[in-house]
């Protein structure tokens, strides 16, 4: 802090700091921003969704050091249209069908305005009780409405903590894994470098990072191979034949990491039968997403993208809690707890401290959002929602099968259905649709990404944005046929004049 | 999610989503919970700081599963009064004076609004170009007014990006450390064990649990013994003997972690000489706060903390980027960065992809947040903010001082001050000081919390929420002389009855 000035001297009395989260002026620019933000979604659809600005441009259009004096929130505003809007690829807009959605919701936006406004740290429940008390609830109604086994719930045998992200889930699962396994082999840390870890090659590139992050030589880390025979699932034989050749090569088979719905394809990995490998192996299985999960050790799922949840929300789920607990827990006089009333430590109540369910000390008050947005739609209007966007894609597959100019890749899982344009020579198929893929989010009518299966270039059309109406969806498919129209038209003459 | 129900039979109309985020209501309903904030703010002073309930108090209030249909923002608000408010903690209640505060502000609190609005999700450039080239401008000019060298802002040859917390930085320098140390040396991860940590006794725990869970041997890390006769700093003949010891017996010294402002004691490290030593050694120096760090390899600090910008936001500046990348990067062709317009791959494009930066992929905008303050407090203002709350940390140690039964045990840093009632026999201070706190906490007129200092228990009054101003510390100055008049005499017939 030292250079930042500590000395009293040369004090500019900027902003008055007594009127700082002063109720009037707080509430009055806070309504200011609101608005402006009702006004973005009013006007979402008429912003290009894909950013059309080049690198660099925003240094162009804002000063290289911070301002010496306060501005007004309306120079900032100005500043959030003219120069932010501009840059934005709209995750909001109905028209993105990219990635995996991130979808905001009412409910979402007043749950995270109550954790900002109250902006505790529940770091242990001492720090804020409620923070602890809300999370392990919320976590059970999520649990329940997924229909998770009771040995994942609070009321059951396990629990579940909120994280930001399904990296962070994966980066404590697998320390738990390794720690638990590191103490049973004895001999600490030398036996690091024989922990293996499995999973398919359609998994999230996270796990491949998480991996090494806690100390899995790469070398050890197994993408099991899918294809097409199985819609890039992964196969069980496969599993049992690698864990199979690991034991004879003397590593030790440490985590298996299934899949519900993978991210290029959508692929479901058979849950039981991986399950039953894992117990026989005695490997910790971590699902990614819920679903036939009896046999699994962690269970992970992300609010913060189909279940109108702002970012961020992760939820993971785990059967032994003790074993994260073991890998993350630390000693600090500062964070003991004590309970003032019974004047007890909780150190030995039975309170959770979820700085011990996770990589950082710090915590925001997330169970509050969710529990604004599970209160707020309640289980049936979440479900709803997510079978509403199911019912879309659907409908989306149906009108690209019945061109026969496309072709559907791999059958459409969940709300996601992936396609492309039929190449006349296969060579051709990945530009001709990295050709459609430039032309559709040129347009900015719309912003679709890519995925490679099996060698195959395909385009991903994932449903899911909040906004997303049946009109959206017919609209993409309108602009998807009228750019590859042009596509096969320009095409003739180009292969012509090679 | 399958047993979520992904058919679309027997669908429940609940919520209507094609109004969802429909401006109207999301106005109406933000400017509802603005008014329940802003009201919260005006009674901030009321409630408890410290809360009252016991544990598990809020499931015998809440229903054990979620409800099945949409409920209205009043009844939810309702709830937030009666079950939510009562288990808080106030961290923004000026009467907080425990851990380190989390200060708010209403341009922190807009500026998040702003992200959560928009919720886009800047993993790499393409994904929200504005997301990646803000945060770049804002880490420079965070780093210009810390006066930190050129060679770690993006203007030099360094850079910098946002965590969500100093752990997260932690476990991404100690990662990228540890690779490049491994990478050195050869033979992949096995020598991960020879690999040393090295920090004092009062560095965060965060370190200890970073280093674990990044694969150092939890034998490797070695927290170096600090005294009063140093004021809890580390002592570079220490660091140095540590050093020459482990090279002796075949270890690899990898990472050392100084600190600006412990929290215990808020101890100041000898930067520029630990900086030569871990030059000499060629060790990663990681400095937590940003003080004299020409020698660093990087730096770390949170304007969650004291830079009234809204949780959560951490710091991180690098000298070589490289590393990081090297250490964190992945490659996935759904990320592929493509800059539409110019219609070249971002790949080879200088654009910044932070999900190499970071443990997750998903990421918040928190830039914006950042930028929010910085603009709306101006330099000016947020040097205001600090240098008023070290002054009234100077009016309270000056109160303390002057009162014979009490003493400051380490002198003030910054705005931290560590005091203590002196006991009569020694044996009984933490006891006495245990009550004292008990006592204060227990009146819900102020927090604060402790730290063991060298065997001494200390209580550490941390100044600087937004709204605490001179009358509250002189408040929270009359209760702890009270609460000690009581204590002491209570005292003598307690030890009577002995």
């Amino acid at each position: 802090m030292g250079s930042f000035g500590l000395s009293a001297n040369n004090i500019t009395h900027g902003t008055s700091f007594s009127a700082d989260l002063e109720p009037k002026s707080f509430s009055d620019e806070s309504k200011a921003v609101i608005d402006f933000i009702a006004d973005y979604y009013k006007n979402i659809e008429k912003y290009p969704v894909q950013s059309k600005v080049e690198p660099g441009y925003l240094s162009a259009r804002l000063t290289d050091t911070a301002p010496h004096s306060p501005e007004s929130l309306e120079d900032i505003l100005k500043d959030v249209t003219d120069c932010i809007l501009p840059g934005l690829t709209h995750w909001q807009s109905p028209n993105f069908f990219g990635y995996f959605q991130a979808n905001a919701s009412t409910a979402g936006f007043l749950g995270e305005m109550l954790c900002s406004g109250f902006n505790v740290v529940g770091f242990n429940w001492l720090a804020s009780p409620v923070a602890t008390e809300l999370e392990s609830i919320v976590m059970d109604w999520m649990g329940k409405m997924l229909k998770l086994p009771s040995s994942f719930l609070f009321s059951g045998t396990g629990g579940g903590v909120l994280h930001g992200s399904t990296c962070e889930s994966l980066v404590c699962t697998l320390a738990a894994a390794r720690d638990k396994a590191l103490e049973k082999l004895g001999g600490g840390f030398d036996n690091i470098t024989k922990l293996v870890v499995y999973a398919s090659d359609q998994t999230h590139f996270a796990l491949q990072k998480s991996a090494k992050l806690i100390g899995i030589p790469p070398a050890n880390f197994r993408p099991l191979r899918t294809s097409f025979s199985t819609e890039f699932s992964l196969s069980p034989d496969t599993v049992r034949a690698a864990i199979e050749d690991d034991i004879k090569s003397g590593y030790v088979p440490l985590y298996l990491c299934a899949t519900v719905g993978t991210t290029g394809a959508g692929a479901v990995d058979p849950i039981e039968e991986l399950g039953k490998i894992s117990n026989e192996y005695k490997l910790w299985l971590h699902i990614d997403a819920a679903y036939a999960v009896e046999l699994a050790d962690s269970i992970s799922l992300n609010p913060h993208k189909w279940f109108l949840t702002n970012m961020d929300c992760g939820c993971l789920w785990v059967k032994h809690p003790r074993f994260l607990v073991d890998s993350l827990s630390t000693k600090s006089d500062i964070m003991r707890n004590r309970s003032p009333a019974s004047n007890t430590s909780t150190n030995a109540a039975p309170v959770i401290d979820y700085k011990d369910w996770q990589i950082a000390l710090s915590r925001r008050f997330k169970a509050l959002k969710l529990w604004t947005v599970i209160r707020k739609h309640g289980y049936s209007g979440l479900m709803y929602h997510i079978r509403s966007d199911v019912s879309m894609a659907k409908r989306f597959e149906a009108m690209v099968a019945r061109d026969e100019r496309f072709e559907i890749v791999v059958p459409r899982k969940f709300a996601l259905v992936c396609f492309r344009l039929k190449p006349k020579r296969e060579s051709e198929g990945s530009e001709l649709n990295r050709k459609l893929v430039d032309a559709l989010n040129g347009s900015g009518r719309a912003f679709l990404t890519q995925a490679m299966l099996g060698g195959v270039y395909v385009i991903r059309c994932s449903i899911g944005t909040t906004l997303t109406q049946d009109r959206h969806v017919d609209d993409l498919w309108k602009l998807i046929q009228e750019k590859a129209d042009r596509l096969l038209s320009l095409q003739e003459p180009e292969h012509a004049s090679r």
